[in-house]
């Protein structure tokens, strides 16, 4: 941390020099703390809105542990994505108050339930029950930022009226999140529904030429509704972070 | 489902209002259950002349038996694919009836052997050896929809003079189902000898520009024959369904 | 042209050796003239239910003209695909009866508006605007090879409300083929709503990361609707030759 | 249109049966009109809250026009994306109030300016020069739909103080949105300096293995910040049309 | 070039301390000279039995002629593959006895018809009419390296009959050229029926999905017969100089 | 097999009608075997010079034996290539006389050593030692069709010196494989020094984006030696039977 | 320009607070010029050692020169990449001294000849004469940043020998450029005869498969010599640039 | 080992004939040493400045050994890298002073510590904490090179005010190296705030459209800043090899 600007910025708060807003302002733009190992950016949640998520893929368990030694002391939320099972037990012994959600492969961690801020309702589908893993990934990531989520499982095109029991949802979430595979072609047919933002999340679901997610992604990408932005494949976080950015205040 | 529209139209038809074949067509565009990680589709095969398939990969063993639970009710013939051996102990210890096909990865559950619906013969070819599982995937399926299936495999390019020996089938079947990956020039010296449709499943055997089937994609794509039409790699399913469907009456 | 083979043939039925169906069975699979820069294959009507078919890309004025002068002699349809208008021009020049049908990019001959042979309705859809060129060489197609067409343009699922209009026409079809753009989900909604079968075929139309129509096609390759067969990108002739052959009593 | 349908609604408000809101809901779910080759979709904007846009590309200007007439009827604003001179001449003779953008190849109809209905202000950053048309059709869509547009162009990566200059701007805008080529970097930076949705829109300019665009498609899709999503490959009128969904109060 | 070099083995040859043979094989090792955009490479007919070809895309009229000027004076062939007109009309009427062809955009310089060197004959297949380009750039190449060619034109898979007219020439060819656009299968089945070697070129004939070639090349790597090798997409005079190779005694 | 074709000329050889060449060639062009799960080729070495080759990947070890014991009634020489350790037991103890060759992956089964009919010597080459079991692939092969082979490892181009120690074996040989990973620059070198044919084998070995061998079957497929053709990635044996059958007398 | 900033420094300086060499560091990282489509980078000189160069692909004249403008105010030497001659007639008619190189496609101005900065020799090979245009884009680059540049055309692998007449060359040089299209197999070879840095250039030279470079370009990622480097397709100017980072002392 | 070469130049120089500048230029392009399955390239470190790398992936541990064996006679420094453990349990067994790095997947061996041969300092940035594998892989590469190395780990561009804290770093560095995976952007970003040389490595680390890696080297190879070059995928160890050859006096 720049020890000399931090005190410059209190020096001049304390003379009255700087009001409050500024310091917040001029804080959220340079702090981290280095571990060797990492840098972990501890006020994100100032800059952001948000405190820093662990991507849980390719660290060790003592990395993430440590890691998240570090935010705990300044945050009320911390996330893990991508754990395998020996680093959810690693963090789930280390962290009282960790949850390990297997389905979506994350780790939450809550010093209290946060404080709902959105402006409404974020709906999460899924095409099939094979892509509720990463739709469940978008849900518990909006809902630790303090969301409330509305999901709807396995309403894909090949019976799109199972889909239309839904209007209602459709046309009144503030945000919508579409997690597909195979084809991809559910975000089109919601975001044709709405004049709602739909944030598409393509899923590795499917044969040979999906590609692993490739045919989906290229689908939703060439959505002919306007109103579907993409993420990448599989990154139910993304969406979920996205949807909670979209429904803030 | 919708219950309100469920009353109307049954209403309607108890006054007279609605004929019984306004009343069938109503009821097929409507129907599904929601269980919570799935919206089985009930009147599919109203709508469709066949129910919904299961598609097993990236299911738990309950989430398969919970489906064909709602499903074995309602239908007389249940197909589910790309089975684990877990996922067929399971369901096959829990359904009586059903059949375990372990080189198709297809379990087929029965009410009743299937009645003949089809106008003729689907044949069933594969290129090599190795295409068997797919081919047989074809089969089966087909088969379980009520049609007459004849398999022929091993008969690729390399030895055209083996294919000769089936010129007979091949001019009468109604419709034929080729299997072949590597090059996947089987399809159109195939559909060369005959006016019949073709439909070309790329399976995904072969050395490593073979890309996991998708040089053979490309191949059937291209085809200079002309009636031939393509399914996804290793999509034996899709193909039998496929072949059903043009043979149906 | 293996005139010995011919000539056993023709002995054998005047001996009454050969039954007249054996004798069109054995024609059937031999015949082509050398005329240089191409083999005419003047059996394919008797082997296909369909003559050769002029794939006009790549090739001059001339050499289509020189292969259709031999075709029409022994054909009373000759469809050329991919046609200039300067090979248009030519071809409409030196052989009455031969139409241009600009939008489609096709040359239709006929000695005789084609007998009504197929066993119902063919529907084809195209999902916009863009892309009626593809569509319509597919109409054109299987109108020559003498079916009843129903074509229907502009009905993309960005307003699916337009596509329900027409659910009597999809259900009742015999076979469908849905031309479409962009991420190409048309075709699995379509057939979610019917048991025929659906002929899928990408065009080319969208933006960058269309890819050409590769996100389309890949897209229909993986529809969660199992009566989905595809063609290649933009092949509309090949679509609607399909759908004639699967239309075919 | 469904007439039945319209006439049943009409007939329900008129008696009192159905207030006023349902019927807005009712209507906003079904109304299209066929003009041969087109559907063109009346009731789009009330439930989407935009008309329909016209993709020019494909089109002739006698299409578009055709479109156009039906469309002036009923909506404020028309948009006709990538429109080539011909068809902007065309449009702008025949409908006074049309202008057109060559650098963003769009032309703008509108009876009156759209009334600011946005919740705050949107940001339009391009990281080059050369990304320019490509923002300035987001910019243009954003603002036809009644939303405050702040542009800033050519502050890329390679130089980036430029940007920091900047940062009240991405502190305090609604939402963002970034066009780049190249390897795409600038939404990532971007979105870490805040907690706002970050629309990023590659573009197709850079060298050879830019891939027209894919480069930077790739890139962003796999930001390390998770407020970002991206639309397709230079398409600016997704980016300013999402942004403009998500501006929506 | 390296003087020295020459020098030493000059003075052994006259000192007979270097036998004739030896001296070859020397020279054959290092021979070339610079002329500032070129290093001709003078000895190449010595060390490869054939000279340098010069590839004309990209390199102006002049380069071609400045390279063309050099060989002529060492080599008893050029040939100059992949010219515009203008080259061709450069190259012409600069240096008497170079014929231009057209349709294979080459330009052939002999002093005199070469020597046939080949152990047999060599057969060159197109499977199209479109194909013929490339085949006879294959042809033109063979010949001008003193082989007996044969070429067919127009035998693809799709009449596969056709092909088999030709059963003595591909049993008795001493190696077999294959062009093929499409699907690229006629190599296999060409291959299934002889034990000589197949050189296979893809040509970028075709629809979309072609993808420019790559669906034939990646059909013919894929070959389920394994006398096939591949050279690059449209490289019919690749083809060619191999099968020479391949034919030499 | 067609009984009656055989009859006819086994009775015409009995006659006189047609001598015992003539029988030889009509019986090369038809005979297999259908033995349920595979039609065997018991012809092949007749039409080709060679016997069927079985490939290993995707069969049952039954499988596998069951075509083998077809085989050896009527071959002298079998190869299974891409075994299994599992197969290769399986083989190894039904068949005496069968070696198991665990760098290559194949089992060669002969009744004596094959007698060399080849016109020289053919040079098998590999880049690095991770490819050489590719290059015994080809090694193996070629032997055993009855050949002479020089195989010569480890000489890349990264240290070309190397290389230069075996010019007189590149000049000598009838034709060369050049078996090589990473850039698959090798061949383009051995193919300069010499104008004999070079069979280029693409290997699996390298970093990320050797794409899986992709980038060495791309930089082989645009070698600016024209002497060079190639096979798949990994195809080994592809190699080696292409150089026997250019070898061939 | 941050104005304040500015005024800080400057004031520091002349107050004594802040030494020279502070004011620089200082300076250099954040000045610019809005002039509303371009962020001009005024002390990229400063902070880079080399001024902001101008892409001139996808800008009109008027923007190239009114970026230039600003810059020829500031900087000794502006270089203008990819333009067209348009824009080369517009900048050289409107900045007397600036020279339009048509083969390398650039613009290059200067004040004066820069000054010779470089620790040694920079070596620019091409393998073939087409590459010549990417390679002189890399001379003249390195040349206006201040290096002696010694420039050698047309030694590509084909005929290896060719090379090694420079071997003094490529030993002495203190960073050696290699351009070449096909298989891109130079730099390799280049880079194992000495331990200098490669930079290798890949140049869309070449057949179908060559994919537009992508060939040449993943033949230089997998080089087997690990002194490579590598920079965009047909990007001569970042080969000169980087070059020119490495050879400053 | 060509023995009449190297007698000669040791003749020549015990007679006085040959400097020993000129021997030891003589040596350093001629001497291997075959072992059956290899070539050991002993005098590289005389032609290249630094022994021959042993590739670990793919060989046996009795290979890697049996390699080793050679080179550490000749070399003071022995590096293995894509080691598994067997290997390296091997290697470290065999050969005291070998040292395995498991982060890396590298052996290093010495003799004893390399001297500081480098001009300055290099710099080795990585953008994750996954990512510093194959960072670390670098930082021992360059340091067995004889050079001081300065690792960052940790500052991608998510929170790009961690970065700043090094601009001293980054100014003062004579080269620096910046591993990277997902977007890639972060090599971009350091190379705008120098002049000095950067080279980029992209990593695996990422979702599904990373592609393994290619997405982030698509990034960098496009990267809008000129003086960046690119090595492959995961290849740290190339990449230091590189920077230690560009720090090299």
């Amino acid at each position: 941390m720049d020890l000399a600007a931090l005190k410059q910025i209190l020096a001049d708060v304390a003379s009255g020099k700087l009001p409050v807003d500024g310091a917040v302002k001029g804080l959220s733009r340079m702090s981290y703390e280095d571990i060797g190992y990492a840098h972990v950016d501890h006020h994100r949640s100032l800059r952001k809105g948000f405190g820093e998520v662990i991507f849980g893929a390719g660290k060790t368990p003592e990395q993430v542990c440590g890691i998240m030694e570090r935010m705990c002391d300044q945050e009320t939320v911390v996330l893990v994505t991508r754990v395998t099972p020996e680093i959810a037990a690693s963090v789930t012994g280390a962290f009282p108050g960790a949850v390990y959600h297997a389905d979506a492969r994350m780790v939450v961690w809550q010093k209290q339930a946060p404080e709902n801020t959105g402006r409404g309702t974020i709906a999460v589908f899924s095409a099939g029950t094979s892509d509720i893993p990463v739709a469940m990934e978008a849900v518990l990531t909006a809902r630790a930022m303090g969301n409330t989520v509305e999901p709807v499982f396995d309403v894909g095109v090949a019976g799109i009226h199972r889909l239309f029991g839904y209007r209602d949802l459709i046309e009144e979430a503030t945000v919508i999140v579409v997690a597909a595979g195979m084809e991809g072609a559910l975000p089109s047919v919601v975001a044709g529904m709405t004049g709602r933002p739909v944030i598409a999340v393509p899923t590795s679901i499917g044969y040979g030429a999906g590609l692993g997610g490739f045919a989906a992604l290229l689908g939703m990408l060439n959505s002919c509704s306007s109103n579907v932005a993409v993420v990448n494949i599989d990154n139910g976080f993304g969406a979920g972070y996205m949807a909670a950015c979209i429904n803030r205040k």
